[in-house]
Formats: C-alpha cells, sequence, structure tokens
C-alpha cells in the first residue's frame, strides 16, 4: 500500500537503528498484571538477552507464523493490521487455553528493502492488539530474510477453572461458539478475486475479532474443552473430538447465516453455510459445556455424542459432511 | 546434502501427518524440573492450542530466528545440526540471563518441497541440543514459506543469584569469558571459500558449543553483568558498555590463539585476534564479576573501567578497536 513505500528502508537504518526506533514508536502500556492485585509482572522487558516475567504458578504458551504471501499479502493489507493479525492469531490460542494473555515474543525477519515504516507500523499493530487483550511485547529479534515472516511466541496465565484442554469433552455437553466464523474465508474469497467489498469481510480477513476473556469465561463455566477456530470450525472441533474420544454434532439449525456471507456467497454460487463451518481465521472460541452452564453471549452449535463405531468424529447434523472440512499447510 | 533429498516432501505428508511424524521421532526426554525438587514442570505438551509449563515465580523468554541462506546453508550443514544450532542459540540467551532453560517452542515454516526427513531431523536436533540444556520442547507450528525459517522461543527460569543483566557491570570489576570465541567466523570464512576444514571451526560453524550452565555459574558468583557473544565479542561487551554506563578495556594478552584458528587466519591473509575480538556465533558467555569472585572455567579477559568523557564504550588494551566490531541484520 502507498504509505508503506515511503521512507527510508530497514538497510539504510539497520538492525540496532530499527530496533531502537520500534521500542520508542510503542504505544505506552498499562502495567501486566499476572494475577489479581499483583504489581507489574514484567521485571525486565526487552532490550536484554530475554525478559523476566514473574508468574506465580502455571504459564501457558504458544507460537504461531505469519508469512507473507501464505497468511497475508502487503498489496492486500496495511503494515499495522498485519501486526495486529500476527497478534491476535496468538493471543487467540492462549484464550484457547482457558487462560489470559500476558505477553508476546515477536520474531520479525524481512528482506533488506523493506520500508522501516512498514516493520514499525506492524510493531505497533502488534503492541496494540496486544493491549486490547490485556497483554504486552516484550522481547523481539529482528533477521534478515527473502520474504517477511513474523513468529510471535503468546505467554499467559491460566484462569480461574483453566486451562482447558481439547480432551475434557464429555458426550451430553453441548457445543457453543463465541465469535464470528466464516467471515474471514469470505473476506478471502473476495480479495482472491479483486474486489474489496463487502468491506465487513475484507477487514475480518485482515483483522480476526478475537473474543478476547471469552476464554477466561468458558474456564470459569467449568467448560470441558476449548479451542479456537483457526482451520475451520468443523476441523477444529474434529481436534476436540480426537482428542476428548467423542462425537461432536453440530446443528446447521443454530446459525444465523449473516448478511455480507450471503452477498459473497450469492455473488460466488458458493454455500453460506459452507463457509461458516470450514473457514478459518476468525479465530472465534468453541467449547464444551454442561447443559445449562453455557456463558451468556456464546451460542450453543450442537451436542456431544459418544464417539461411533467409526471412532470420535464430526456430524452436521447427524451425518458425515461431505466436503473438505479445513485449511491445512503445504497442502494446495 | 545427499541424504536429506530422500523420501516424500512436506507436502505429500501434509502440516498434521508431518506435525505426528516428528512428535513420534522425538528422543523420550526427562523431566523438566524447574525448580530442585520439583514434579516434572510440562503439564501439557504438543498437541493443545498451548503448553502449560508450572513455574513457581519469574520466567525468563527469548525469541531468535535462523533464516535458510542468511543463518544456514542447506548444502553446508544437515538438518540435525541446523536444529541442534536453532536451539543453542535461543538457549544461550536464557544462560546469558543468569538462568536455566526449561523449555522450547519451535515455529518452523518451510516450502512444500522440502523433504519431510528434514524437518524430522531438524526437530530431532532441536529437541537433543534443548535436553544437552536441561530443557523440553514443548510446542511449536508449523507453516508454508518460501524459504526455510526456524523461529525458537526459549522459556527458563532464574538461577540462584539471577537474573543477571547487561546493566549490572561496576567499575573495577573484572570482565571474564567463558567458552570460544572466533571458531565460528573461521568456520564461515572456511566454508565461504569453498573448503570443509580445519574441521574443528567448520563444525563450530554448525553447531555453537554452548557452556551450558555457565550462567547458573556466574549468578551464584554474583556477576554484576552477563551476555552471550552472539554479535561479537567487541559488539556484545559494547551492549554492556552501554548498558551499565562504563567502559569495557580488553587485554588481548589474556587470549591464546587457539591452532585452528591460527591456521585459517595464515591460510586467509588475516588476523586471528580479529576473529576472536569480532566474531559472532559461538554463544560463548561474558560476564563482569568482582576481583577474587571468578568462577573457575572462566577466562579473565580484561576489566570494567569508569566510562570516559566520550561515554560508554570498549578499549582494546587501553586504545579504541579501529576496525568492524561485529555483525549487523540488514546491512551488508
Amino acid at each position: 500500500m502507498s504509505s508503506d513505500s515511503a521512507g527510508p528502508t530497514i538497510a539504510e537504518i539497520g538492525e540496532f537503528g530499527l530496533i531502537d526506533q520500534v521500542l520508542a514508536g510503542l504505544p505506552t502500556q498499562e502495567a501486566v498484571r499476572v494475577g489479581p492485585g499483583d504489581e507489574d509482572a514484567v521485571r525486565v522487558g526487552p532490550g536484554d538477552d530475554g525478559a523476566v516475567i514473574d508468574f506465580s504458578g502455571p504459564v501457558v504458551c504458544s507460537t504461531d507464523t505469519m508469512v507473507e504471501g501464505v497468511h497475508f499479502r502487503r498489496d492486500w493489507s496495511w503494515a499495522h493490521e498485519v501486526g495486529r493479525k500476527a497478534a491476535a492469531v496468538n493471543l487467540a490460542d492462549i484464550e484457547a487455553m482457558g487462560a489470559r494473555p500476558v505477553a508476546l515474543l515477536v520474531a520479525f525477519s524481512a528482506p533488506p528493502e523493506l520500508p522501516a515504516s512498514w516493520a514499525r507500523q506492524c510493531s505497533q499493530g502488534l503492541a496494540e492488539e496486544a493491549a486490547a487483550a490485556g497483554a504486552v511485547l516484550v522481547g523481539g529479534d529482528m533477521t534478515r530474510s527473502g520474504e517477511v515472516t513474523i513468529a510471535v511466541t503468546a505467554l499467559g496465565t491460566p484462569a480461574a477453572g483453566g486451562p482447558v484442554l481439547r480432551s475434557g469433552a464429555r458426550p451430553g455437553q453441548v457445543i457453543a461458539l463465541r465469535g464470528r466464523v466464516g467471515w474471514a474465508a469470505a473476506g478471502l474469497v473476495v480479495l482472491s478475486r479483486g474486489f474489496r467489498s463487502p468491506r465487513a469481510v475484507v477487514e475480518a480477513q485482515k483483522v480476526p475479532q478475537v473474543p478476547y476473556g471469552a476464554g477466561a469465561e468458558a474456564a470459569a463455566a467449568g467448560a470441558g474443552a476449548l479451542i479456537d477456530v483457526s482451520d475451520g470450525l468443523l476441523a477444529d472441533l474434529g481436534h476436540i473430538a480426537d482428542a476428548s474420544d467423542v462425537t461432536c454434532d453440530v446443528d446447521t439449525g443454530a446459525f444465523e447465516v449473516p448478511d455480507p456471507l450471503r452477498a459473497v456467497a450469492a455473488a460466488t454460487g458458493s454455500d453460506p453455510l459452507a463457509l461458516m463451518l470450514t473457514g478459518g481465521e476468525d479465530h472465534a472460541l468453541a467449547a464444551t459445556f454442561d447443559e445449562g452452564r453455557v456463558p451468556e453471549g456464546w451460542l450453543v452449535i450442537g451436542r456431544v455424542r459418544d464417539a461411533g463405531p467409526d471412532g470420535p468424529g464430526v456430524l452436521v447434523d447427524g451425518a458425515p459432511w461431505e466436503e473438505a472440512s479445513g485449511y491445512e499447510h503445504f497442502r494446495r
């Protein structure tokens, strides 16, 4: 995008100059608290060999990478949006453990000719998304590479009742969803065809709306299993089914198709329900709850059943879903 | 290297198949203990949205990336060696905080045509190097990219007396070194000219020998400042000087030039001392200690002085060093 190409490149500024600029440009962050009443948990932030964070107990950690041309395109997204997305997909993994995000580390690789402003805006996006989730950037690494790659590691602390794993779903529980599904996939359909609208799905593809705090809600409500929808709802419920040795039966009657998804489906001759069931990258949270314990704001979308004679799996309205169920890297 | 190109590619095996193979192929690991007498600290390992590790207090964390063509070449190094190096450079950062490594997370990006055996051997190298440092692989991510990129995040726990930062050097302290300097740089000189010997320096370029446990030794001895030599000794002592507002004066009489470095220097018409003072990637540890408190096995190489009228900096035998002092990314 045009403003990204202004100003000096990162080669001209150099690694240490760029790090200084990035650190100076980060928004002021509130103190990060690991537990209620704690003082600022970040004892050492960026600038040393490592960061030091006080954790009073378990640490939840996860890592996820975004690669230019695979997860984002610089002609589709502003640097700030790429940064927000890189943070969001990792913060969602912490939420998906029934935990609260605390800190991010960012390993940033880029070609020397990348404008330094792009790297700065990307790191600001990372920091702002972290702040939205209650977390802070504590460290990072910058290195030269052929393509922009942003590998983020998120650290968090289990919420009351957490951590919640994929393996705790029990037959008889209901399956519930918090957040949007199908929006980012619809945005990809639109962008891939050279369009920029409906704007809402394009925005969703560029920056997911992670339901921050919902992981803690699920943990507090005694969720059996919890996951974020990154590969697609059916694929991710399949991960719960496998880990819990159950069958997840999705009731399509529970879904209301949002207008932008209906519009994209109509324009492309596709099925809006398929977008919702198989589209990834929105990072909604899906959980299983005992009947009557579903937290406010979660939509009940199905039920956990005993694994059938063929083993654990996912059903849609009681029957196998015949289409591809999600995204897998390396296969195209 | 020839055996790397055998067998199916990661595209043929697919993301989830490859993850299964990698997890199955990892060496059996001892339980990881965060503190003496603790039970296994890793409560949840790979396979969920995140890992869960019990920390009773502060967590030290750091991230560092290795990119094909920048930090390693597949025609120079076996996959196993690349994995070991990717782990070692991160484990060294934890040591450099006066801490003990506990866990690694690995974000692995690669082209679909990469042989699956390469990814497996690389992850085995990662796990074995982690084990050598007392740590374990707890999670990761695999994604598609144009070049092999391995972003590792290391977590650790401060040793008794730690963490030790870069900012605690005090005038009057001595500067001491644990580990090798110049070997990896000499190896790069050799490999860049198409040679494979002296073998010792070539091996050092491919896999650094990090002095595991030396970070804890430094912390226990009350080190003022501590860093690992990744950019080059003078450059990294410069980081200590800046953070501590002191001058680090290196005494070249303390160094004995090892035979392989002497051989490389003679063959290439270069100065072996320059290799030792400016060569990075060996990940020795450099620390400042009060006189008489230098732990066994550390070599005293200089003294901390008050910052001069020009501010903090590094001197060599009392005078400025005229040549380039270390490696910086993005600049070539």
